[in-house]
């Protein structure tokens, strides 16, 4: 078993890691840092540990309890991860960092699997992606082949826990549950990662990105639209997709039926639907964003890192009747 | 035109009393005051007032703009409202306070105009009920003249915008959509105030009280129980209503079916049912906790103080065919 | 005070329709058809009626009941209007249809006011448009006068009620509620209609249209993109806007905030907000999908027919402070 | 591995049966027969087998399957059950019965593991309990030996997945989303299911029971009050408790915090609070309806008639930190 330390541990992202790991069979989890909780039961904090006996650890915590061949989850909040993450790994711990903090390094890997995984493996460090960038990647990077389009829309509908559990008006159920809030209108952070990891990938063309709250706990839809100068083929557009994952545990592409942000949340997959319209194809990828989009992510993360199976902890695949 | 100010005026309930007076025949709003949102348009803050112009004002700016015959609602956290009030008064105001803070005062008139009208009338300051109180007395108080009961049971529904506007983790859309959460386990500020008002009306039975909140962002259902010595006969006890709130505007008894909180949110209406199983008496009351129980029952008061019709502004009665 | 009838009186739109007209200074409530609901109290079907004394009526009870200078607003499902809309002109009566019946018919004027008023208010027969063609042509028909676009994509976020209220799995709480779902993903009944408007205001662009259904009752968010062969600058795109609906009491055109769902429903209002990224003109627009985009467009409607305000009966503008 | 057929296969208990034993250690899917949705792929009517490729079978599937050893889960709608019932078993088939029909029968054990072990183990037909009465039975069965109650109250909110899935008006989301509404106020088939089972445990004071819907999916929260003729001490009734469940792996009492509905969503779990004011004992139980209510408890009972661990295939206990 190896030990993961979770650094930042009261977030929504760190509680459905700690929710993943506490199952996995070959990890289990180490300290729990939280400075705003240490001391507390995580059975009052987090539902889906009510059975645990785990409790929050205070600062520093983290730091002091990590060996060699540990593995660091940082969940902190943007900007906070720099030092203390170098600190982890002078220990000898691999770390994944779930902020932002590390995603526009040129060294660090950039933790999706689908399209990094080499990298990953061989990685120390990883940088978990955004949830909005790993369901706009999935449905772009396949188009890659195609060359270049004119224009991408990308039209993304989230729920809330995306904004995090430090309380905020713009969170509270009153505020989210009778509306559909664009925002980010003059620009979001999301859309310089989603650029630069479609620009290592060979796509240029100009995107816009709209990020919406809709009421929902969890759960992500992206409507991926790429504007190209020639008609194109939907059997060729599809081609793309089952070559790009066909060995992919986790990315389902459906026909005749819609992505579900139901069949997604509480999983590691994505769900995809591709559609052309002359010039344009749209592409629809469904993902729990606290899963493919966090924690699902950072757990397959580790996954790779270690040498596992990339599946293991993260859903038993149905047997078939 | 009586000019309303409101002290407080960035929480639910004053936006909620704001709407209502905006539209009033014989009201108009002041001064809004808010420390948190001195100088912002109340638009961007308030979707029920977004095509209105009005402005949050600054620290002293209700003292500063208050004249002899204005209207003062002071919708502030509890424990604020004391020492301002008695300054409102000074300069000629009537004031009807929406926190606890005078509602446990000899000398300040209860403002549940359903059983205190005439007081209130006199009054130049007002204690606006609670939410939770407003529920249950309406839904005990008739049946006073049934002599006293062995037990009371109060079991309270609450949309979340009882808790205010505040940001803290428990308000977050992510924690209260998928659950319903009983609180105040051990006591909860409000029984006091039912048991106070019962007992100025000879009813001095023990009560258990307990809150809940569901997954709305408005409205209240409390179900009170009464539990008696002796079998009652249902149509008794419906005849304690008839006559409790033959005259009432807000007050509707209905049989055959069940009071809806989508019925009475966005109005100043109580909902009531009444049926007797034997020796107990089960009332449900319905009610919009940011209505009848806050807004409405304010600007309700705020009628009855001024000698206005106690209706006005509160809803126009439908035709009937 | 002109009756209005209503066919079809049991669905959501046609509740929306008959709460307003109640209180409309100028209409009054006529025979409230329902085949299914014949006889029973709208008081316990609607909500918003819990105080009226109206009955729905049964079949063939507006026929029986229009007179001359009345006016039926016809709510049945789409393929039932055509015979009997004859029948109530033939009698002497105007007529909304709220269908799709008509929306096609070169004779019949589409009742989107704010581009067909004159057509509206010399009809006797209008085709009142659907909620995702009113959404997207507000949003669209304004770019006309900057010349044809490439393409156009519009994606579009609707809440439930949009799909009527007969009972399908498909909208019941336990799909709605944790899901947002494309729907219509091989093509929507709306988008020709959206399209046809379109070529009469000379625009023929290609159109990507996506529906979806988000966990909301009421309200729609469309997000309409169009994208162009040039930059545009967006204080031009502004000025097609402002010169559009300048004179529109329903037409709200927001900067520095993002349009809100929360702040139209209840209302007949459309709020957008325009953006341009380089070739691309983003123009959100957010309804009420039973107000602008249903009942309170169809009250519109009657109301230039019948020479009244515009405005009249769908809220009073707030006062200035 | 035990094969399970089941019959009655596209409601809300059933698919979360299924789920259940598609991970089942010992227990696999065998026919999953549906007359509505026969021949249709699983993984479209349900979100959380998207990944398996079971389809529905059509009527008489279940009987013409079925063998000496097998299990057969009865999810049709009550009224249905009896006959087939018998064919099942004469087929050597074990059943477990989730409708009402069996409840009442004398001949038949009530499947309500945590009081009915024994008679479960030996039985091949168990009628499965409703949700409100498992919920108010774990709350009421522990104050047996305090002596009879004068008088119970048990106040149910329950989220609409109790209703079922097949379509109707009171279950559309725009109805659920915005309200809490009481019914069965003449009364509830549930609660001569409750009295009775309290009889066989000598409980015979007099029950008032009221349901709530309240706008969750799923889950279930039932305040349960005994009032006593006299005063009782609050160790002496948790300590009632802690013998009735000290050996039960499913039963969870909790001090110092509130039972959550949104911990038990998704497992066999009940959480339990005491609470004791004079003469008032007071007990939250929350469940999710569909869980310990219907399918977990439904497997539960599986797992003891087949000798097997009772919570096997029922989520794993958190490892101690």
């Amino acid at each position: 078993m190896t030990r993961v330390h979770v650094w930042g541990a009261a977030g929504y992202a760190a509680g459905e890691a700690m929710r993943l790991i506490d199952t996995h069979p070959a990890l289990e989890l180490g300290a729990l840092e939280s400075r705003s909780h240490a001391g507390a039961p995580v059975a009052e904090h987090l539902p889906a540990l009510r059975r645990s006996a785990y409790r929050f650890s205070g600062e520093g915590s983290v730091l002091a309890a990590v060996s060699p061949g540990d593995v660091v989850l940082c969940a902190a909040a943007h900007g906070e991860a720099r030092e203390r993450v170098q600190a982890f790994m002078k220990r000898g711990a691999r770390v994944v960092d779930l902020s932002a903090d590390f995603r526009f390094d040129d060294d660090v890997p950039y933790g999706l699997a689908e399209w990094n995984a080499p990298a990953i493996a061989r990685a120390t460090l990883v940088a978990n992606p955004g949830c909005y960038p790993t369901a706009t990647l999935l449905a772009l990077l396949p188009l890659a082949s195609l060359g270049e389009p004119v224009q991408m829309v990308v039209d993304a509908k989230s729920g809330i826990t995306g904004a995090g559990r430090t309380p905020s008006v713009g969170a509270l159920f009153a505020e989210v549950a009778h509306d559909v809030r664009a925002y980010g209108l003059d620009g979001h952070r999301h859309q310089p990662e989603i650029e630069r990891i479609l620009a290592m990938h060979a796509t240029h063309a100009p995107l816009t990105f709209t990020p919406h709250v809709v009421p929902l706990a969890r759960g992500m839809l992206v409507d991926a639209y790429a504007i190209y100068a020639r008609e194109l083929e939907v059997q060729d557009v599809r081609a793309c997709f089952a070559r790009a994952y066909a060995t992919s545990p986790f990315v389902r592409v459906v026909e005749g039926m819609a992505p579900s942000v139901a069949a997604v949340v509480g999983t590691n997959d994505a769900e995809l639907r591709i559609d052309v319209f002359g010039r344009v194809v749209r592409v629809l990828c469904a993902i729990d964003n606290l899963g493919k989009g966090a924690a699902g992510q950072a757990v397959q993360n580790v996954n790779v890192m270690l040498g596992l199976p990339e599946q293991m902890g993260l859903g038993v695949a149905t047997r078939v009747a």
